[in-house]
């Protein structure tokens, strides 16, 4: 049951797909995904059984697709490995963080299966995602380029630190948008950027392509996190991969929270003071509900998905200083993609 | 209520101390710990607040000791910092797991202060750790050492599956001797041996000075480890810092009881058997003098310190190759003093 909203002046983004961007790396990603395979081996069987566990669940494995595609929007040499050892890094990193966030956030689902936590328990999230951290660092040190092991060293602190943020900021409902995007950035948005920014500095670009291809992974992942916060009041469980509502059960707040909360009346704070900061959610009693009928009065959503165009636009216009060629039409279409998710 | 033991044909090691070491590298010491106070600072309030609440607990802080003495050992240009850096990296990842160890492990002590983890929760506990591993990669890539950041990486690689290893072998106590050893060969001397093996990579000594350092610190790591555990059966809470008998209450499988249960009875079995695997302690019955009786029975904590004192054998002459200097002696008195705690 998602909510269709009506984005005026805006191109037929119902339509992109992830096709072509997946078409134009999918040699590149089955070396990719033959590189997760051989290092998430161990003769310690629980290792590769976690770890399989989620990164055999299918995500799209979006981070590693945009290293390969802005290594080769930038020309790096198709017959050497870096890009695909950095990609695998990139999605090994993603892959510890969600596993380490199942921890954090008490999760049941992920990617549409049960979390690793409740199968194997939070031990062995903690410490199967310590060991893929670790192997992304070798793989990173393979590579041999220190400008990349610096950003995604960088990268991997700036996550951790957004996720403290988080923690700091949960359950207060007096979070202030700002507030909120200093978290996303951090906490998603930086590794796309850091995905993004390694494939120029791959093929040894110019700093001016190195920055415009950052800012793309910046900006296309503040919207995608934009839309997964909308998504998680007005999506379904097959589009989000987990269940419908968990932002709310977690006490997150999220900016359709942030927005509702600033337009809302002093009955409506008390509600979300309730549900979200203590904890007091009854379900049965329809709390769920009244969150969504909430924002749907506040128009909270809308403007959740609003504010993604706005950060989708930013992504797509980084991409200018780049000639026009099939690899750029294909990145700016996974941004509308990421956006239209939400219709 | 520490268990003397009479070694014999032994040096006096009880009066080993790390006076001559601590002493040696103290300069280098002052600006680790710098780097240690600005390299935990975050905007993000909680961040320093529980790296800080493990790090100025004041633990000896013998791993980062021990890259700044290798490096010294070797002649490394002491108006450099690249021994500096990658001591505070050691020191980080050493943080790093105890803060996750502490949730794997559920424990409420730590360095004889109450652990992170009930002060701040879990979640602080996961990603403060994971913070300070990324400013570890970020403070390694500094340096520039590719070949440092193998070693470290690939041993933050090691210890996670060591954990996971334990992790498996816990509450089992048909585990071997060489399982065990595996596991803390793994969890504990790895990051011995690549705190070690870093000083003489730094300084751009050949592979044989490479190899005798690491090896001196892999058989240090194996011998501390063999004495820590031996400790918490028979040592007291100001010599570990934990709590006596935690070992026991977690179910956790060290020497001291893979080799009571190998020389016990069936009865005795049947007691490892409901105290560790299944978790059913009752200490007020007496439960935890039971466990020391027994292994006081079977002299399991005098051999767990004898083959403590064969991998202290090991790395004293590990360092054979080198002359005679004061850091050499120093390193040789630091073996003894990991061993004498246990008298």
């Amino acid at each position: 049951m998602g909510v269709v909203l009506p984005i005026q002046d805006r191109p037929a983004d119902s339509e992109a797909s992830l096709t072509d961007l997946v078409g134009l790396v999918a040699g590149g990603m089955e070396r990719v995904n033959a590189m997760i395979l051989s290092r998430t081996g161990s003769d310690v069987t629980m290792i590769p059984e976690v770890a399989n566990h989620l990164i055999a669940s299918g995500g799209k494995r979006l981070r590693p697709i945009l290293t390969l595609a802005t290594a080769q929007l930038c020309g790096y040499d198709a017959n050497r490995d870096g890009d695909v050892k950095l990609a695998a890094s990139v999605e090994f990193m993603h892959t510890a963080t969600l596993l380490h966030d199942d921890v954090v956030d008490e999760s049941d689902m992920r990617r549409g299966r049960v979390a690793a936590r409740i199968k194997w328990g939070n031990q062995a999230s903690v410490l199967v995602g310590d060991f893929l951290l670790g192997q992304a660092f070798k793989m990173m040190v393979e590579v041999g380029s220190l400008r990349a092991l610096d950003i995604l060293s960088s990268a991997a602190a700036v996550i951790a630190e957004g996720e403290v943020m988080q923690l700091t900021a949960a359950k207060n409902i007096e979070t202030r948008e700002d507030e909120y995007l200093a978290v996303i950035r951090a906490k998603t948005a930086e590794l796309f950027a850091a995905a993004c920014e390694v494939g120029p500095v791959l093929a040894g670009r110019p700093d001016a392509e190195v920055a415009a291809c950052r800012d793309y992974g910046m900006n296309l992942g503040i919207a995608f996190q934009l839309i997964d916060d909308a998504l998680d009041y007005g999506g379904t469980s097959a589009s989000l991969g987990k269940n419908v509502g968990d932002d709310f059960r977690e006490g997150k707040i999220t900016l359709p929270v942030v927005l509702s909360v600033r337009r809302g009346s002093e009955e409506e704070r008390a509600f979300w003071r309730r549900c979200l900061e203590r904890g007091e959610i009854d379900e049965a009693a329809g709390d769920l509900e009244t969150a969504r009928a909430t924002m749907r009065r506040h128009r909270a959503l809308e403007d959740t998905i609003a504010r993604a165009h706005h950060y989708g636009d930013l992504a797509r216009r980084s991409l200018d200083i780049f000639p026009a060629s099939p690899m750029r039409d294909a990145l700016l279409q996974a941004v509308e993609f990421s956006i239209a998710r939400a219709h």
